[in-house]
């Protein structure tokens, strides 16, 4: 349903199971009729062959990759947006924990995540899954070299890198400008390179003594954070 | 070392492999040696046919299971905490969310995690390694029905359901008392008999619109906001 509604990907057909709950997938044959996508009846037998796992619902669509914005489509995609709130990745070695953070970034207000071009190595399937139809929805931008951020930076939107120990918490941070939040994997952490630009180094406050956050969690405390700056301002609804 | 460190396990010998990195794996003979625990060097090969996966590091450890918890223990183990902070798990499916969910909450400063008894179907490995070490340090305690949620708020232990769309906010409620936060799973939430005794429901913001956040993601937040409250009133450090 999220794919079809976003309409990014070019579907070339639905395929449905003899075996499926209607009432289920009706609403996916609604859609699917309005928007003029085909859709064949098959045996149950013949799509489980086709899926991804056992938990297909009768359903599954053979449809494009879901297309990735480039680092040059971001003006034009930032264009109508007032204050932007991007999400930079760095170094997220697993799909579900980058799908469960799409998932997030979306619910919290995120307009788009950016990811390296060269750490993109996902099954797609794997990085849809738990983002719950965000995957379909929210841009996801694969950018080469940290170019792009001076732009942005450029055009006033200010990079925070998320790093633990910094004095300045995400607390202290202002939210509400337009900003990029930088978040570095468990190995490495946020780049030297993106690291030299920063405007400033925040942290989530943890208890310290060994314990830690993963990359997925901490994206998901800061950006909550931010709503909740961005909705005290009105920027934003609750 | 986490293991080592908690002593909650029983060890029977800590296998070290010949080919395993000496500088990686001294400190944790070290640790074992001064804990009087067994080490027995063995060929890499042997190892590997007794590890979960690859990633072993060239150390094996034969010991107990982590030993859970069980409710009548839980007075004792909040005896010496002056502002419990419990966090309970309904419905949570998936392993890999559970021990992300343990690492954030030991580091948000939960003092322990309270799931289900009949729910508890997890492969141990699965939940220890995301955990980062807070699965052997964070107490776990199964609980069998919802008779010990209503002892502790008979004495004073306040039981808060987070649900989707409740009036009330992370934000308006008061964290910084001693505090049971329930969270319910993706398919059916909070169960009725948990909901019937909560004395609050709070929800976490979010922008709506088919958004949602997952169980893992949501404990993490309402943690975050729990430890900024608690440590805005000196209850805790940052």
């Amino acid at each position: 349903m999220a794919a079809l509604h976003a309409r990014q990907r070019r579907f070339e057909v639905i395929l449905v199971s003899h075996q499926a709950h209607i009432e289920k997938v009706q609403p996916v044959i609604d859609l699917a009729e309005q928007l003029g996508v085909n859709i064949r009846r098959v045996d149950g037998r013949e799509l489980s062959t086709l899926a991804h796992g056992a938990t297909h619902g009768g359903v599954i669509a053979i449809c494009s990759a879901k297309p990735r914005f480039s680092p040059d489509q971001l003006p034009d995609l930032l264009a109508n947006i007032p204050c932007p709130l991007l999400l930079l990745l760095e170094g997220i070695d697993d799909a579900r924990n980058l799908g469960f953070t799409l998932r997030s970034a979306e619910a919290l207000g995120a307009h788009a995540v950016l990811v390296k071009k060269h750490l993109w190595d996902f099954d797609e399937t794997e990085v849809a899954r738990p983002a719950s139809g965000a995957y379909e929805r929210l841009p996801l931008v694969q950018i080469e070299s940290v170019e792009l951020l001076q732009q942005l930076r450029r055009n006033g939107v200010r990079l925070l890198g998320c790093i633990a120990g910094a004095r300045r918490t995400i607390y202290d941070a202002d939210l509400t400008l337009p900003t990029i939040i930088a978040i570095g994997g468990e190995k490495r952490g946020i780049s030297g390179a993106v690291r030299d630009i920063c405007d400033e180094m925040i942290s989530i406050p943890t208890l310290g003594e060994g314990t830690s956050l993963s990359l997925s969690h901490a994206g998901a405390i800061i950006l909550a954070e931010s709503l909740r700056q961005r909705t005290a301002v009105k920027l934003m609804r609750p």
